[in-house]
């Protein structure tokens, strides 16, 4: 078995810093967690947002600290530094060795789609992002570890994609195009959808993202590919 | 102009720690940085070790210290933590987007080669491991980020991969090899450079290496793809 995850990542038009911010991180007792943070509005004030809350998850896990505690951490600090004016989205996925489970956290209205084979569903329960509120909980859902199953979660600039010309994008129904189009049992992989979810995103926007967007994506597959980790990262410069 | 930065990693045989550790950060000024290390021996005291190091400096550098200082940090920090009795490998390799260079960051023996167009030099100025003595001090070198620059860094398992058979991969060779089969222009990418010297490595080691082995490649390219960052991360599971 294998993970396989993927990033994709653009800036709203014309600003330079995205409000968005993820890492990757090595969790202590096996496995890695991605953390994912939308800091509220846009520019240098969001991504300061984003950078803190994520650094402060990145932190707390990598000391062994549990996703749940972690997130409320977060908030916690959040909160604190700010007086509980700025609000950011939070969501946490990590891979588990020790629960040979996904475990998918949430502050984040938006929902994290969870694909098992063909089938498509919604973690959409109602919950709040941090920051705002003291004693603000997380969401959590733990998934078996199974081939097939695949993870997709997104900021708010996916959603908003189109809103200038009052189009959209149906995410939901444009994951399972691109699941259902898997050729010879060989998955579509997490590259692909990411990249094909922010493309799609970026044409609704004719170009010019209204909003930063970050798509992210891990998926199980039975894949043998030997014992190489690997990592690559993609940075275009102006 | 584009960054492409990529990381192949294996495990020395049969244990499922590796004493390495390498992780990538936002600088928060523009730009990113790569940490590597290697901690003392192998398995789980190595990975502490190493750990505990990468996650010292990526703390630093993520609040806008700079990469020297952060060196030292850690190697302070790890002599007070295990009184000079540990030692530890460490390179950060960073993209400044405030300098516009490349700034790399040496306490390891080992040398980082460094290849613009088709020639390769190293940097290999004697340097010391962190950890063992008060006053450890990095060496730093900075490189423009021009098209065509491509910097190798790895740990010791790629260069003791063979010992066992009296054999050893001659690095700078190899690459200068890969490096001149570039086809029309095009570079060989990152990937495909780190998975190479870790796959010869690997069988010098008749398939069980005899140590964790890291290789991590960083390249400027001119190539123009757009505004997408991008990520990706293989993790096989056993």
């Amino acid at each position: 078995m294998e993970i396989l995850l993927a990033v994709s990542k653009v800036n709203k038009y014309a600003t330079s810093d995205s409000g968005d911010s993820v890492e990757v991180v090595e969790r202590p007792n096996g496995g890695i967690s991605v953390v994912m943070a939308d800091g509220q509005s846009s520019g240098k004030g969001a991504k300061q947002v984003s950078i803190l809350v994520v650094r402060k998850v990145v932190s707390l896990l990598s000391e062994g600290v549990r996703d749940g505690a972690a997130a409320r951490a977060a908030s916690d600090s959040l909160f604190t530094e700010r007086k509980g004016k700025v609000s950011a989205t939070l969501n946490i996925v990590s891979i588990d060795m020790q629960t040979a489970t996904m475990v998918i956290t949430r502050n984040n209205p938006l929902p994290v789609l969870i694909a098992s084979g063909h089938e498509i569903c919604a973690f959409d329960d109602e919950c709040n992002p941090i920051g705002l509120y003291r004693d603000t909980r997380p969401l959590i859902s733990e998934v078996p570890l199974d081939p097939g199953l695949t993870v997709v979660l997104y900021t708010d600039g996916l959603v908003h994609a189109g809103s200038r010309s009052g189009e959209s994008l149906d995410i939901k129904t444009f994951l399972q195009t691109l699941i259902e189009d898997d050729v010879d049992e060989e998955e579509t992989n997490p590259q692909e959808i990411a990249d094909a979810l922010l493309a799609h995103a970026v044409q609704l926007d004719h170009g010019r993202p209204v909003d930063d967007i970050t798509v992210v994506v891990i998926q199980v597959t039975s894949q043998k590919s030997g014992s190489v980790r690997r990592m690559t990262v993609e940075l275009p410069l102006n």
